[in-house]
């Protein structure tokens, strides 16, 4: 079938693409002279360009229309319906509108470090306004039938999912946790632990090691906020930061490892086509949150932990560095929060930011709202918009709908942490063992192998059994607040 | 004038594609875990037929059309000059044999790794035969009125230069160097100096530091065979190796050094122009060995080098490292052959490879004619073709007309490096101090800022006024040999 031939080559030059602008992104935060940033501003939007182009090509709507009604088999009948629903939403948006985005993202994010840096949410303003504009005229442009605005901008990053489902998955969580974060903070408080980096790098090291990182396929390095790369089979790059004291690198390599893994567990006979990479950031999200929460910040795996720090000249007891990982304080930052914490954060985000889209609340009176949110999920009073609504980047570069996923992917590992251990059993033996293989095995079999497949509402309920839903996650918390 | 900014735009774009081509190729020698080569094979084919096809895209020859007896400065004018050149020999490359010569090179590569490994050149001659037979179908396919076969595929390299030259100034060196190598082994012979390599590092960072190499705006990395990389303006990266023992590593930095720098010195004003960049290959070429030969193997300046050699520990005398660095004796390798007899070895395989183009000499007669080369030119016998015609990967890749620039930049090095010492006097006292900025400026003036705005031999005329010559690389040996 020639036809479907030419599909899957112009879905590889896709997925090429896609691989290279990962690449000019990971050297650009980890390799690249800082004089370099200019040219690299240049590549990045010229690839963008030629990618917007190929993705929209008339072409490609062409192929599909010879496609109608074809006879294919599973994979290639799964390759033609991504590959329509891609094609699409890019032909929804007119090229003027993807370019102006594009440079509010970039002038945004630049006035976002200005005024941040100054404290200044005035200045800021209208960078965001603008974005908030072009966003709406954007979710507009690729609504489907019976979505709303932020629903659209929600299917870029979770297809599927509804600002419904999330108000009321979102609201059930805000009604239990504030609670159970003051029982934690008297019964399990943050506490801090001073580890010297040589000891974080050598642990970082050798746990990595323990779950299958090696030269031959990775690379760990270190740059300023830790992320994950994936440039295309046997080429996965996890990055992490060493703070003075601290634990947080052994919580983030671990959390950046899942993400690695989701992408290199999916089938390979997906490889470069149009589904062979993960199905949607909450999904990604949950993987790494499931290495982090469910096993970095696991009791037994606190020995394999506490062994490899002492490998690196640093001794502390299991049960000490397992309560440091663990200790819940409502702080205002949503990137060291606790596991606790953490969705309250996500939740204040993403009803701000539903607002702004839908056009509940004006930019201007978005300070003072933040202040609220603050104070009705976590009680606290924000002294500044530095450490209130101007600490995250997203908003800036003319992200909206991104940050549920962060809260969906808590509780997605959490429930399919249930599921897991239901099917194997209890894992706290094997980690105290630092065996992790069956967990491995079990991600590849239920959730990996099926890289877009299936979508987020889908994959969770054929891998639990289930519908999405808080529950797994409260059990998960629960034993912090004393319950 | 709008057609006029619609092809900058689009030779930016260019700029562009190549620069991201240069950091894929940086990356995989560099960083990228080896088990992500077959996904990078696929990234770079994927660019080149998108640089490819933007290359000869229909719009831009209508754009050249529009602007035929336009009214342009200076530097439009060559940039629609060039645009003009490119644009027309992409056009005569049916993509066809585009394709076929990418797959050629490619397999051809692999093909003769296998066989040099082997020593068996029976299984390299298919591959060998089959990228002649290309090479001469596209150097038929792009040759200009008056043109040879081997002439259109030196253009590639170096613009404008023909094979009859080549013939006439190789001649003359083959004539005269023999004599001169086989009295500089007596003189001058090679000798070596074990330095550890935590010295030769040292050595190598505190050169380039002098020379103004700093983390803003460049990378020093290792690789297996040295190269240079630029990304776009500020982001210039060169590589070494660290052999057990020797000095190689010093004298490969500063060859790398002087690709960077020829970049870096490019007018700023022709950035991300097609015509930002080194002119052709053999001042290029030109360029490195101006630094190598000049710099680094110059009497004075291994003060320097000894200086940084004892900070990284290791004691040696200026005079003993001199004769390190200047040492002569013919061998069957080109990369690591000494200033004397290096162009002995381009010789022979510009030579070769004009007969192979021009029909004039059997691929299966290229073992026996290469014996009778290294016998006349070097007076050496070669034991086995993996030490004779399988040493060099360029034929295996479908290069024909490369080699000659390594020698071509031999020639202008030493002329550039007479003319320059004309000027500005004799370098040898500021050398010794390590002071080379008065040599920088003088290239940046008159090498180059000027990018590919004069082509080879205009540039060497106006640079030196006189055109190339084998005389001032004779001056430059003669003490080797006691003249």
């Amino acid at each position: 079938m020639d036809a479907l031939q030419e599909l899957r080559r112009r879905t590889g030059e896709l997925a090429d693409l896609s691989g290279i602008e990962m690449l000019l992104g990971w050297d650009q935060l980890v390799m690249m002279p800082h004089e370099g940033a200019g040219a690299r501003a240049h590549h990045m939007s010229t690839l963008a360009r030629v990618r917007h182009e190929r993705a929209r090509a008339e072409e490609l709507g062409a192929l599909l229309e010879q496609l109608d009604g074809a006879e294919l088999g599973p994979v290639e009948a799964d390759i033609v319906r991504l590959a329509r629903r891609d094609y699409a939403r890019a032909r929804r948006v007119p090229e003027e509108l993807a370019g102006e985005m594009a440079s509010a993202s970039a002038e945004g994010q630049e006035v976002w470090q200005a005024a941040r840096a100054q404290d200044d949410f005035a200045a800021f303003a209208p960078a965001l306004e603008r974005n908030v504009r072009l966003a709406r005229e954007y979710g507009r442009c690729v609504a489907e039938e019976g979505e709303s605005t932020y629903d659209a901008l929600l299917a870029d990053y979770d297809f599927g999912l509804r600002a419904q489902e999330l108000r009321e998955l979102f609201g059930a969580l805000a009604g239990e946790l504030p609670a159970l974060v003051e029982a934690a903070e008297e019964r399990t408080p943050r506490r801090t632990l001073e580890v010297p980096v040589g000891a974080q790098r050598a642990a970082v090291s050798g746990t990595l090691a323990r779950l299958g990182v090696d030269g031959d396929g990775w690379r760990v390095d270190v740059s300023a906020h830790p992320f994950t790369a994936w440039m295309g089979t046997g080429d996965t790059r996890v990055t992490t930061r060493y703070n003075d004291g601290g634990v947080e690198s052994l919580l983030s390599s671990l959390h950046e490892y899942g993400h690695a893994l989701y992408e290199r567990q999916v089938d390979p006979a997906l490889a470069r086509t149009n589904i062979g990479h993960g199905t949607s950031m909450s999904v990604h999200e949950s993987q790494s949150k499931l290495w982090e929460n469910h096993v970095a910040r696991d009791r037994a795996f606190a020995q394999v932990l506490a062994g490899e720090l002492a490998k690196g000249g640093f001794q502390v007891g299991p049960e000490e560095l397992h309560g440091t990982l663990v200790g819940v304080q409502a702080t205002l930052v949503r990137v060291s929060a606790d596991a606790l914490t953490y969705p309250l954060h996500i939740i204040a985000r993403f009803e701000l930011e539903h607002a702004l889209i839908e056009g509940e609340l004006a930019v201007g009176d978005l300070p003072g709202a933040w202040a609220e949110q603050m104070r009705r999920l976590l009680g606290l009073e924000v002294p500044s918009d530095a450490l209130g609504c101007l600490q995250d980047v997203h908003w800036s570069a003319g992200s909206f709908g991104y940050f549920p996923s962060y809260a969906l992917g808590v509780l997605i590992a959490a429930q399919l942490w249930e599921t897991l251990s239901a099917e194997l059993g209890s894992q706290e033996e094997a980690l105290g063992r630092g065996e992790v293989e069956p967990i491995k095995r079990w991600l590849a079999e239920n959730v990996h192998r099926y890289g877009r497949r299936l979508d987020t509402r889908e994959l969770v309920e054929q891998a639990t059994g289930a519908p999405l839903s808080v529950e797994p996650f409260l059990r998960y918390v629960a034993p912090l607040a004393g319950g």
